[in-house]
C-alpha cells in the first residue's frame, strides 16, 4: 500500500459513534491507514459548550453515545467538506432522509478516487415509483464506488465491546482485505461478500419483519409463531431480492446482516418494541413515535409503505403477505389481529 | 387412492399428543384415512387408573397434556404390536434411546408397504462410532420408507393452536401430498422438501447451538452476541451437513426445521434454559437435570458428545468451534467464560 488510507467518518449519532470508537482504534494501531480520523458533526449546543468542542476535549460524545471514550485521534469536524476533502474512505452513518443533500454538498470535493462505505439502513424512494438503494444513491450523486456494512449490530452493544459479527459488502478485491482490516476488532468479527446490493436490501427490509414480530409479541403468539413470522419474512426477503435484484445469492442470507441482524432486530430492536405497543395500546404509529422515540420516525412503517407501492405497482401484493399486511396494519387498513389469517395465506405453504 | 390409510401414532409424550390432536382431526374429517388413529401409550397407573383407560374414556393425556381434549377416534392401546400391526402410516415419537428396541418389536408384524414418519429429534450413535440417524434406523430395522418431520414446533403451544410451520421431508411424490394432509391444519403449516437427512440434522443439531445461546445468556451477553452465536450456530449446521451428506441443500435450512426451529430453541427451548442455568449457578448438567427436568436428559449436551466423537475420529473440531467448545463445556473441559474467545477463532471469519 503506497499512503496511507485517511478515513472520514459522515455521522455521529448513536451508531456513527459506535462505529468511531473501532475505526479510531484501528487506524490508529494499523499502518495501512492514517491515524487521524475525521468525523462529520452536526454543530450543536449541549449545555453551553460546542458538541465538536466537547468530543475533541473530552473524547465523548455526550449527546449520542455518552459513557464511551472515543479515541483521541477520531477528530469532530463541524464541516462536512473540511471533514471529507482529504479522505480515502468515507463511512457513511448519517439518518437516510439526509444523504441526497450531504451528497449534493460533497459533490466534486471529495478526493475522485475516494470509496465509500454505506452503514444507512433503509431505502429511498426513486423517482417516479419504485425503491432506490442508499449505495447506488451515494454512487450516483458522488461517482464513487460504494459499499455497504450491515450486521446484527445495536449500537449501543458494540459499544459497550460485547462479541458480534457484521457483513462488509464489497465488490472490488483491493479494498475488500483494507475494509475488513479497517473495521475488524476482537469483538467485532467481520465477514466480506460480494453481493453488495443483497447486503443492503437485508438491512432495510427486516425492519418490516419485525413489526410482525412485534404484533405477535403485542397479541402474546409465542415462541413458534414468533419464529414462523421470522422465517417467512426471511423467504419474503429472498424473494424480494431474487425477483428485484437477480444477482442475488440464497447465501448472503445466511450473514450477519441476513439472518442474525433479523433475529436481533426480530427480539431487540425498537421497531419491535413499537409495534408491540402498537396491538398492546391501541394508539397509532404517529402517536407511539411522539412518545417511545421523541418522535423520530419508526423504519420498518416507512419501508413497508415504499416495498408496498412497489409491489402494488406491479400486482404481486399476494406474493409477498407479510410486507403487505405490515403494511396494511400500520396504516390502519386493517387491525392487527387479522395479521396471522393473511399468513395462513402465503405461497410458501402452497 | 383406493383405500382409506390407517394412521398408528407409535408414542404418547408431550409432543405426541399435541400431533395427535391433529392427526386425529384430520384424519376424522378427510377422506383418505381411517378415522381410527392408534396411538400406543407405554401404560401407567394415574391415581389409581390406567392412563389407557383415561385417554380412551376422558379423551385427555392427563400425564402429558393436561388440559387439552385429543379427538374421540384417537384410541390408546397399551400393546405396540396391536397398535401398529393394520397402519399404513406409523407415526413414530418416542425418546429416542426406546426406537430401536421398538423397531425389534415391530419387526415383521406391521404391514410390509407400511411408511414411517419420523418426529424424533436427535442423533443415535453409530456401532463403531460415528452417528446414525434415526430415520436411517427404523427404515434398516422395519424395511420401510421412512420420511421425517421437524419445525419450530414447541408442543405446548401447538397444542394450543398457536400458528406455526412445520417441514416435512419426504422424497416420495406419493405419500408427500397425503402426509401434508395428515399433518396440516389452519395453524400448524407444512412445507414439504425432498432433503429428508438434512431435516432430520437439524433437528439434532440445533439443540447444541440452544446450549451455546444459553451460556450467552447466562453471561448476560446481549441480542447481538446471542444472534451471532446462532448464526455461526447455523452456518456449523450447515457445514455438518453439507460435509457428511453431501445430497444437502442449502434452501433445506430456510425452513422451519432449519433457521425457524433454531430461533425457538434459542428463546423458548429447555437446552437454553438449563445451559443458561448451568452458567449463573455453577452446578454440573446432571444436577440441573435432576432439578429441572425430574432427571430428564438434556438432549444437546449429548447430541455435542456424538457430534464431537466424529469430528474428533476426523480431526475436524476447529472446523467447528461453535460445536467443540459446547461439547467441553457441557463436559467440564473448559469453563463458560471461555467461550467467546472460542468463537473468535471461528472459520466463518477468515
Amino acid at each position: 500500500m503506497a499512503d496511507k488510507k485517511r478515513v472520514c467518518i459522515v455521522g455521529s449519532g448513536n451508531w456513527g459513534s459506535a462505529i468511531a470508537k473501532i475505526v479510531g482504534y484501528n487506524a490508529n494501531r494499523l499502518d495501512q491507514f492514517d491515524s487521524l480520523v475525521t468525523m462529520y458533526v452536526y454543530e450543536e449546543m449541549i449545555d453551553g459548550r460546542k458538541l465538536t468542542e466537547i468530543i475533541n476535549q473530552d473524547h465523548e460524545n455526550v449527546k449520542y453515545l455518552p459513557g464511551h471514550k472515543l479515541p483521541a485521534n477520531v477528530v469532530a469536524v463541524p464541516n462536512l467538506i473540511d471533514a471529507a476533502k482529504d479522505a480515502d474512505i468515507l463511512i457513511f452513518v448519517v439518518p437516510h432522509q439526509f444523504i441526497k443533500r450531504q451528497c449534493e454538498e460533497l459533490k466534486g470535493k471529495i478526493k475522485p478516487n475516494a470509496v465509500g462505505l454505506s452503514l444507512i439502513k433503509g431505502f429511498d424512494q426513486a423517482e417516479g415509483g419504485g425503491i432506490d438503494l442508499i449505495s447506488h444513491i451515494i454512487k450516483r450523486i458522488l461517482n464513487i464506488d460504494v459499499f455497504v456494512l450491515m450486521g446484527a449490530n445495536l449500537a449501543g452493544e458494540v459499544a459497550d465491546e460485547k462479541f458480534c459479527e457484521t457483513t462488509i459488502g464489497c465488490k472490488c478485491v483491493k479494498f475488500a482485505p483494507l475494509l475488513k482490516d479497517l473495521i475488524e476488532t476482537d469483538n467485532f468479527k467481520v465477514s466480506v461478500v460480494d453481493d453488495v446490493d443483497t447486503v443492503e436490501i437485508c438491512g432495510a427490509l427486516k425492519n418490516i419483519v419485525a413489526c410482525g414480530a412485534g404484533f405477535a409479541d403485542g397479541m402474546g403468539l409465542g415462541d413458534n409463531t414468533k419464529s414462523a413470522i421470522i422465517r417467512l419474512g426471511l423467504t419474503e426477503m429472498i424473494k424480494f431480492a431474487q425477483t428485484f435484484y437477480n444477482s442475488s445469492k440464497l447465501s448472503t442470507f445466511y450473514e450477519s446482516c441476513g439472518v442474525a441482524d433479523l433475529i436481533t432486530t426480530c427480539y431487540g430492536g425498537r421497531n419491535r418494541k413499537v409495534s408491540e405497543a402498537f396491538v398492546k395500546t391501541g394508539k397509532s404509529i404517529e402517536q407511539l413515535e411522539k412518545e417511545m422515540l421523541n418522535g423520530q420516525k419508526l423504519q420498518g412503517p416507512i419501508t413497508a409503505l415504499e416495498v408496498n407501492y412497489m409491489l402494488k405497482s406491479k400486482n404481486m401484493e399476494d406474493e409477498f403477505p407479510l410486507f403487505t399486511s405490515v403494511h396494511k396494519i400500520c396504516s390502519g387498513a386493517i387491525k392487527p389481529d387479522a395479521f396471522i389469517e393473511q399468513l395462513r395465506k402465503h405461497p410458501e405453504h402452497k
